[in-house]
């Protein structure tokens, strides 16, 4: 790309390829600028929309300009995403003015015509306790610039903001990396302030944080707190994501979003796993899988193949949950995703016959109902037993 | 990442994919932090540098911050780099204080952490003509914003800096793409005020450029001119790389690389050729390639396997550029980089005998060492010939 | 795999990466055994089946058992093969007995078992004239193995198969590689006898069988024509595929198949084209096409993003076909496969408005409806064109 | 591929990429036929020869012609391998006449013409105990198609074959996974017809029979066991490669490999892991790692990488197993194969100096000297200290 000189309108991020003469067409290529769609199904009635509500940019300690996180969230499959600067900490303040509003105004124009919600947050960056928090749905991000930091949550809380704890088991904040919640906590909870926590950062996961969020009904956030380019921490082609939030809303909205964080309608999807109530977990199961030959036929102890169709982008880790009486079914299988599987069942008599419903049971490793607790989930097949032949 | 609060004093770039708990460890993997070494041989006494001397920051048009390059061109395999903002256009001068210094001067300790070679430069960006021009080696990038673009480029040359004209047939100043050699070029080539010239840029080649160069003794430039993160311009895991100068260079110092770019001991890595100067197309390619068992023998009209293993990195595409006698070879092969090739041969007559060394010559076609001129070369190969046994 | 002697009486193809201890589980991956389907959406109230009618085992001149080319066949998202031994040819006779029927026999077990539609076929393999031919649905191939070429491709007909002329162009027995239509052929055109042609045999296609089977309606077929394992021809994770013939089918059925064939409602799939009649091409681009906005607006000569989603495996090269007054497109784009692409149109004015649908005219390079002729397709949007504001 | 039917005479592997009309080229890729080298570094003056000397054709139970296995293997980058076919069990006996030397015959051809090792073996295959045994470096393998084990693992032994005992914990001969030792084994070790052992099999490694190699010096064996095509077992872009075992040898030549067996210079290359000797293991490691900048400077607690470039294929996991006094580094870290890594080590003190050899000791945890046994290590880094500047 050249220099912009001439174009100093534009105020997009343009990413061109530029059209160069026919001779030397086809000799290389370029990388084509696409989406990769997050591949979770809609469930209930909602939309899964794939969102990254905690990043950064130079205007605190990032190291890239704004626009390049609408560019990253469209080509990653994300529908909506926030930029969140430390509001007490600009890495860079020697260089850049501060504007605790700028990133969200930089990178708006860049995100809408790339049809991407983009809502205006910030991170209130404070010892622990209370530790960072971050607040979405801001209106003027400066007004948190203020010395207490309750002062800083409340005023979040005035704008209407969904405000959540950050990163809890953090070392660089809990320095044996264990959660811990200290009557700070007690307090915003309390209070109303705190509607969600994050329960995975990046490439960490508090389970304690999962068993909180559980039993206090904070909203359950993932977030990439991606700070350079996401390219230089993810081998995207290796199929590897972002830790994002996945937010089951009405419609591709800020307002539904809203709605819907409030409402703790999301699960968290970090690295292998999936991470959310039962509630939301079973039918994302469910819609993603399709047994594409729901009846076979065994003859005594012989076998038949059963092709389950994993739509989704997540392999599923299954773990035999209980035994049929009939047959006799694989003690683990990976459901690849957006892959046709297969599943090896067996006759364990010669001399059966009949046409019955097997409910097969498993629990998904990786989706995560609990702390590391699995989704248990059936595989139901109606299997038809035939005689062996006798030889 | 977690924000820097904590540790300010950091001034290097880190990217850490923190340690967590045991219970997790293999769950997913952050991508590994590593270096991919450019793979082109040394050739004649010399080094072979993989640089990159044109790119942008947000300091003028571009949208990363500087450590960010050091860490790219770390990754990529570079050697040395230099960071070249618009001297005339800060796109972000409403939010980066202007200091055409700042972009070295961040970048620095990155870079020198990673033993990599920094060296600072800057572009003059002006109308054509006679339109951009990149200076490197500087002292005091600031002294380059002047009024007229005359006084621009005697500064630099008084601060001995390197300098050469940049993409001399882009659209966005060659309005039917084809580069045009003004008057006002002549007049810097004739003062000793244009040491080189670019015959690539990003995904671009001009032909013309090449010409001139060969002509006029001008250092030949490939450059980047990355104004985005690269990873959103190439994609790296399937070879792609980006647009650079192979510098030949007695050692990987800063005063090496520019007696090297003074004596034009330079090759332009564009996509998948090579192109530069006999003198250095050979040897690299002589030193890419070794010939597994250069003694075979054939039966008759019988065929045999040559082994080809190419070192470098470069897909080598050969086209037959005459006939031998005896044996008859493929009219067109790839020598696939980092590979064992095949190469199969044929006697034509089922009735001879005897030894003898076989030259096969063929066009390397996308090493050129003329605008699209493949570098002639030989594969020697003893050839054993034993008359096929009778039926 | 150890040997199965335990196990006799498995006739099926077990491909089983065994269960070890826990303490080595995750230490490495075999790999899945997975099917891909070949994303093609179907059309005009047909299936698109993913058909390979072409190939070879040891039973002929291969080189795998025939329970591989099901597992083959399933893995990379066929729905239905045929075996095509050569009748005159067998390669390994010295060691494997002849039994033209026998690929079929031994491979219907494992076929089913995967719900493949496995179809017994033959090569008739001859001089040319008239050349090599297919004939499939047979139902005795060892019936074909007579003296005169006449008799066996009449057997065949008698037998109701479905008759190909293969590889009318292929350097073997058409020295200058272009095809030839001798007296021959047109005897067996005339007869009946001949139901279709190959236009793609593995890495080949012939234009003038293209034509051909457009002038005389004769039913297009490309084949593989493998005899190795498709692993070693073919690699897959870059997203080639073998050469196939997409069947148009009423149902997934042998005799739907047939109906199909002979009716001749195929597409090939050659590299990275599909080739058939206009009639089936324009909805399975139609089909594969989402327009994700349909609707911009566009303020002046501002620019818009059209976001278009490629549900088809195939990567559509689009070039200009004509002007579109108001706004201004790419001259050409590639809509990649399984990716949402972007088309960014530009006005041309800044003093216009009004609502308008366009429709922007493209040539598909890659989708043939004749020989290396593009399909003609257009990308309907409606564009709401605003004056730009005064400044 | 066309049918070889004017080309009888060619008894080799052919894989052509056939050339076609100029008009296509560049349309599509062929597979490449490519040898991809295993990238171990030769040790202690002996070659390190990668070899699988246990698959099977279709003339035991495998699913491939012989020649697939020589093309296989010279893709794969092994110097040598032996086709093993089962004695006792002909699975396709029905349509292939027993020769069990006509494998070895018939990839003899493909072997010495892609300049591979061939050696002639055979497996002895009978009931637990004592189970499968492999025997290589035969003269004739049909002279041991005998009733007794005992007899025919004594013709093997007449024949100066090399004879080890297969898969010793496959459940289907130790039901529940674990190897059991019996006095057949014994009776057979004290006779000296047991040399080896194999401590790996296709996608399992045997704990016990490691140990009991160690003991009794038996040569450790692993072998792919591969009865399919490699490519459906394995995911070669991935970097995955067959089970196998690599062979220090003098030369590359059937005697050096005999002897190289005979005197247990033998490594076995399992998945992600080297498993051999401590005294081989050790120069493959240090043979692979290159510590680019081995003398770094440290300011008081500030850090510095060292760049550690990893030559061979292998990703080194390393655990700490040791503290230096003066300086932190990183409890575990990963040096991946042909690239290069970073280590980055820390000073603990703002207030020392000096210079000092410093050794890092780790653990590699998978380079198994031992059951699960990690080598032990050393990175020696010359660290100069300087004290932190005043502030």
């Amino acid at each position: 790309m050249k220099a912009c000189f001439m174009s100093k309108r534009s105020a997009e991020v343009v990413f061109a390829c530029a059209v160069f003469s026919l001779v030397f067409a086809g000799q290389g290529v370029c990388k084509p600028r696409v989406r990769d769609e997050v591949k979770i199904p809609d469930v209930g009635g909602y939309l899964t929309l794939a969102c990254d509500f905690h990043m950064h940019t130079i205007f605190s300690d990032g190291r890239v300009w704004p626009e390049i996180r609408a560019e990253e969230a469209w080509r990653e499959g994300l529908d909506a995403f926030a930029i969140t600067e430390h509001i007490e900490y600009q890495r860079h303040e020697k260089d850049v003015r501060t504007n605790h509003n700028r990133s969200y105004e930089i990178a708006k124009g860049s995100a809408e015509s790339l049809r991407l919600v983009i809502i205006k947050g910030a991170e209130i960056t404070r010892e622990m306790p209370p530790g960072h928090f971050n607040a979405i749905f801001l209106k003027d991000a400066n007004a948190l610039d203020v010395e207490e930091w309750r002062d800083a949550i409340k005023e979040a809380v005035e704008q209407k903001a969904f405000v959540w704890w950050n990163h809890p088991g953090w070392r660089g904040q809990q320095p044996d990396g264990k959660s811990i919640w200290y009557e700070e906590h007690t307090e915003l909870y309390k209070k109303g302030w705190m509607d969600g926590i994050e329960i995975v950062n990046d490439d960490e996961y508090y389970p304690l944080a999962h068993k909180w969020a559980l039993e206090k009904k904070l909203t359950m956030i993932g977030g990439s707190d991606v700070h350079t380019p996401t390219g230089l921490n993810y081998d995207f082609h290796t199929g590897e994501h972002r830790s994002m939030t996945l937010v089951l809303s009405k419609e591709k909205s800020e307002g539904a979003i809203k709605d819907a964080l409030l409402n703790r309608r999301t699960v968290v999807y970090w690295r292998k796993n999936l991470i959310g109530e039962e509630k939301y977990l079973r039918p994302i199961f469910d819609g993603s899988i399709e047994i594409l030959n729901p009846e076979v036929t065994i003859k005594g102890k012989g076998s038949a193949y059963v092709q389950i169709l994993n739509k989704s982008e997540v392999d599923f880790e299954l773990e035999s949950a209980g035994e049929v009486e009939e047959i006799s079914a694989p003690g683990s299988v990976t459901l690849y995703g957006e892959k046709v599987n297969l599943l090896r069942i067996r006759g364990k008599k010669e001399d059966v016959s009949g046409e019955k419903e097997m409910r097969l049971a498993y629990k998904v490793k990786n989706l995560w109902v609990g702390p590391e607790e699995g989704l248990r989930a059936e595989l139901v097949i109606k299997v038809n037993l035939v005689p062996a032949k006798k030889k």
